[in-house]
């Protein structure tokens, strides 16, 4: 099957080069149940840990790198296919005028939310109904800081596998685990076992500085726009405010999440 | 000269509209010292805030808001140019395809670092070279959020005048002060009075929590992919340390920003 793993593709109406401009919309990464990552940051991070593309996308006439060989190296190894094709169509299928000169199809990395162990990490974030990808990219990120285990995708968030949350999440797509449930599915799973849940609130809340923090705790952050409904709130263990000293009554989604999870972080030491 | 300052606007070749559309683009708001802010929440922020539009675009067959009628009512009284066009010319307007059903023309609010005053606010957020309009706009909102004075824009950054800097600024942008300056200039105005500069750095660092801040306490921020360049980090009073647990070596700009001037706000508490 050799001669199938390496293919140059030179044509824009290419079946492949369908395949994976498809992926930038939702509806086909959702049936094909994959995603693009692009940039060699971004697919190391992922080799680093542990995952690599089942197709990796060269532009023809790029600079070598001993990390690109790497990467070329691992996806041969492993039998993935690898497609080099001129720059310009490396532009149609990511979308951006001055594309990076790799890009790779990963496999979708959800963790069905019965299998996540909590016990793994000490800190979870959650976000519910986030619609904005980059805001669920950031959090990802930040919970790669902070030493979380992953994102709880709470009912309709955006796709954390989208471009931009991918790009946004810089490389944490592939460290943190991500699961996706409805509320009615997360709350039963929730108290089945240890854990906190804990929401930024202005209902019958305390000050977010020394609160009594426990673990494993599962941080909640609410949509951009109407936050947390009431009775998500209210199913909370802990309601706590962040100081609000200006016009503002709220703060971004992710800056919250992120605020809130560095002072957990700090309580845990 | 009541004829001009109330007009209906039916067709897309207007000049109006030509000028209203050329202020999506960076050039002309540069030219026309003008921007663009819409939805009736913004307005109605800059309006509690003391500031009104010149111009202000409404759809024809909007819903009746009385928060409509006060901004009307605001800008008429202050002699500015009220317009109503149809919803799909106000979507050319905006580039939406749900455009908001109410938009604004805006004199732009930069102040001269020279007339700021530093001793204001306990805290003040610099940003350099930050290249996303998102990340400005979330800072203005943290800066509201904190007690910020405003957002110090050092060299090259994305401009905090755009639409989506000003959307995702939640109305900051008409609460904060906004300054622009180079680095050259800005090092200079610090050092001829009170104020301590603080970076997040990997070098020679002390940990961000409990760290000895000082008021005005200025929070620099450096460019989302190359961090600051060695020589600010060197110019700087205290330089601090997040805690990274994961993978990453850096957060979020916008988010590494809010987290530390949470921690400042703490400290002078």
């Amino acid at each position: 099957m050799a001669a199938i793993s390496r293919q140059r593709i030179t044509g824009f109406s290419n079946p492949t080069v369908k395949f994976l401009r498809s992926l930038r919309d939702k509806k086909h990464r959702r049936r094909e149940r994959r995603f693009l990552a692009e940039g060699l940051r971004l697919l190391t991070d992922a080799r680093e840990s542990g995952i690599l593309p089942e197709m990796l996308v060269m532009a023809e006439g790029r600079d070598p790198h001993s990390l690109t060989d790497a990467l070329e190296n691992a996806v041969a190894g492993a039998g993935g296919t690898i497609i080099e094709t001129p720059p310009d169509i490396l532009a149609k299928i990511t979308g951006k005028a001055n594309p990076q000169a790799i890009a790779g199809v990963f496999a979708e990395l959800d963790t069905p939310l019965s299998t996540l162990d909590r016990t793994a990490a000490p800190i979870w974030l959650v976000a519910q109904a986030l619609r904005d990808p980059g805001n669920l990219g950031t959090m990802l990120r930040t919970g790669d800081a902070v030493g979380a285990g992953g994102l709880i995708l709470i009912d309709d968030c955006a796709d954390p596998f989208s471009v931009e949350a991918v790009r946004a999440s810089m490389g944490a797509v592939f460290t943190q685990r991500i699961a996706q449930a409805r509320w009615e599915e997360f709350l039963p799973w929730l108290r089945a076992g240890d854990g906190q849940l804990v929401a930024a609130s202005l209902r019958d809340a305390v000050p977010y500085r020394g609160a009594p923090y426990s673990r494993p705790c599962f941080i909640l952050v609410g949509n951009e726009s109407r936050g947390l409904p009431e009775e998500y709130e209210a199913a909370c263990d802990l309601r706590v405010t962040m100081p609000m000293r200006g016009r503002a009554d709220s703060l971004n989604a992710a800056v919250a999440g992120a605020v809130l999870a560095y002072e957990v972080l700090a309580a845990f030491d």
